[in-house]
């Protein structure tokens, strides 16, 4: 195990209900920028909840963030925030619109003259954020309990992430009966990219890490089992907590502590998603099964472990149990709906091509032990 | 999975040199109290590299903290705090230490006359605490990332707990590399110690929580395996940090979140270190088989899970599993040197009546169902 630091400030606040504590959460005199996306949130019931718990406070609205959000609408909210002197962010929605508040809070009291810099330095940029809380409806990228934010400029095909302590929220308020209005689409995308938040942080080398590990499968197992349940029974309160929880747990800086990450499927499916706009988790379905297979020298031991306690496959011999496993992982991706090859997604021109060398425009080589070139790259989405 | 809120604002520095780093998390112009027990810190590193940490800041020295830490002796240490006007507790020990710390904390800020009802209000009557740091020599207790604190009162053979969010600790150091010097006997004290919190927070009744299961069985099965392995090999640093990991995990507030507790086996343990000065753990390994075996109709469907997902105990028929698992648990206590009967530890008298009567002074009817009546303390420990 390395040396590492845990720290997670967010107050979580879980189950029926827990929208109203938020009257308690956000400071009595706060004037509020309410920030969501497009009007599902109006259906579920979030919004109405949201609103009454505010209460009297002073509250403007942005609407109309979009998936995968977009630096320019930012910058418009970063307006508003300046023109009504505005000191606290609520942000009410999936990753997208909790993604958009942690770059909007960095922006709001950026010094600079280019807020850009705040994504190109990776959030080193950052000196100060203004407050957040979020009301989460979607479960899938973890945001609602991370310092982490992927922002999107479509001018120039680039999607960038950031990370700074400052953007914690100071709370989110986590009802999992919002989730029982998502479109299947939503949910099989939210437990596909939780599954890959986790394989991330546990599918490297080993590092004689028995909690870091037995939590990653803990979670894995989890959407297993879970996620195929939430698209058979829709009205499932249960099975919706335990996957939302799972999608909070994957990506809550605790499971990374002290052993090596690899984010590589995450970088390729970003330039896959910034090319040509198929869905966050779609891009991540197609990367992981092939990376998989093109690393499996060196993350060899750590497949077969998954096999063995996420999948009950016999661990020997050792080369069959590899692509039994894999076989496995992809197989879940298209039982929970999200294909794994570009073919199902009609995307035309040569993706191995064009996303490796944005690869090698933006990162250069990738993986825990950066030997992942520009050229791999385009070897494994050619698979 | 009931509703939850998940809240830990403590930073966690794990790792060789992680004290280093209290230097930065100190506010540089901190007055503290530094606080310790015996000697050991001298021994094993910790006090010499704390002390370089602290650099310039007017330090001043409250040593002599006791095992089960003492009402009387935390008092003494608020009035050096007021004398000296200080504003920072520094903690350097293990879960005793941390434990004093943290009601003395509490009482330097107290406003009313007797700061017993700290303890009698289990935490409510707590308005402000002074901040404080800890530097973790001893993994046992998790009272390094949490809000509680045990405190004994010798002359009135009395042991109470409190909670209170204002007494985290803002940041805690673990260095693994301090434990290679504990004696044996505080490892396994340590081991059992952690074993039984997970077993108050996961052996209740089924509540359809895979995440926190999991949780609870990796670090259960974490503990297992390594517990023995730091008794065989005592310079293997790589066990150490896992049980110091692992015991920090048992009790951080995670693996509690949203389902059913049952804290009767440390209630019950806290009466018999009251009365007789056994060690905390020694109390926890005699309680705990008898509290399963004499609860093992309520508790019996997590017994067998338990064994299953730990100890690979086959699951069927339900009886033989359920009688197994215990025996296996009571084995694991023994290999680690701890006894599970009184007569391990020469108590004389009728512990099974003394302690269910302080049962029915201190709380009355306890366990996840509020249905363990002092009669039954008593039976369970005649078991």
């Amino acid at each position: 195990m390395n040396p590492f630091t845990l720290y997670n400030p967010t107050k979580l606040i879980f189950g029926t209900g827990a929208v109203s504590k938020i009257a308690e959460l956000v400071p009595q005199k706060a004037r509020v920028l309410l920030v969501y996306g497009g009007g599902s949130v109006k259906k579920n019931g979030s919004y109405e909840q949201t609103v009454k718990a505010l209460g009297k406070r002073k509250v403007v609205e942005f609407p109309g963030i979009e998936p995968n959000p977009e630096y320019e609408t930012c910058l418009k909210a970063v307006a508003v925030i300046k023109k009504h002197k505005l000191d606290f962010i609520l942000a009410l929605g999936g990753g997208s619109v909790i993604d958009a508040c942690k770059f909007i809070a960095a922006a709001a009291l950026f010094k600079g003259k280019n807020p850009w810099k705040i994504l190109t330095s990776y959030g080193a940029e950052i000196k100060a954020a203004l407050p957040i809380g979020t009301v989460l409806t979607i479960p899938a990228t973890g945001s609602e309990m991370n310092q982490n934010s992927v922002i999107s400029r479509r001018a120039t095909t680039e999607k960038l992430a950031f990370a700074n302590d400052l953007v914690f929220p100071r709370f989110s308020a986590l009802d999992p009966a919002f989730t029982l209005t998502l479109p299947d689409r939503q949910i099989s995308n939210g437990v596909v990219d939780a599954f890959v938040h986790v394989m991330e942080q546990y599918c490297t080398r080993p590092s004689d890490a028995p909690i870091q590990d037995g939590f990653s499968e803990t979670i894995l197992r989890t959407l297993v089992s879970e996620g195929p349940k939430a698209l058979r029974k829709k009205d499932d309160l249960a099975v919706r907590a335990n996957i939302m929880l799972s999608a909070t747990m994957a990506l809550n800086k605790l499971i990374c502590i002290g052993v090596p990450e690899d984010w590589s499927t995450h970088l390729i499916g970003h330039e896959i998603t910034a090319l040509y706009g198929i869905d966050h988790a779609q891009s991540l379905a197609i990367v992981l099964p092939k990376l998989l297979k093109y690393k499996s020298s060196s993350k060899g031991e750590k497949i077969v472990q998954l096999g063995k306690n996420v999948f009950g496959i016999e661990p020997k011999p050792k080369k069959a149990a590899i692509e039994k496993t894999i076989g496995v992982i992809a197989k879940f991706f298209k039982k929970m709906g999200v294909g794994t090859e570009f073919a199902d997604y009609n995307i035309a021109g040569d993706a191995a091509k064009e996303v490796s060398e944005n690869i090698a425009k933006h990162y250069g080589a990738i993986g825990e032990n950066a030997d992942i070139t520009p050229k791999d790259v385009e070897k494994i989405l050619r698979l």
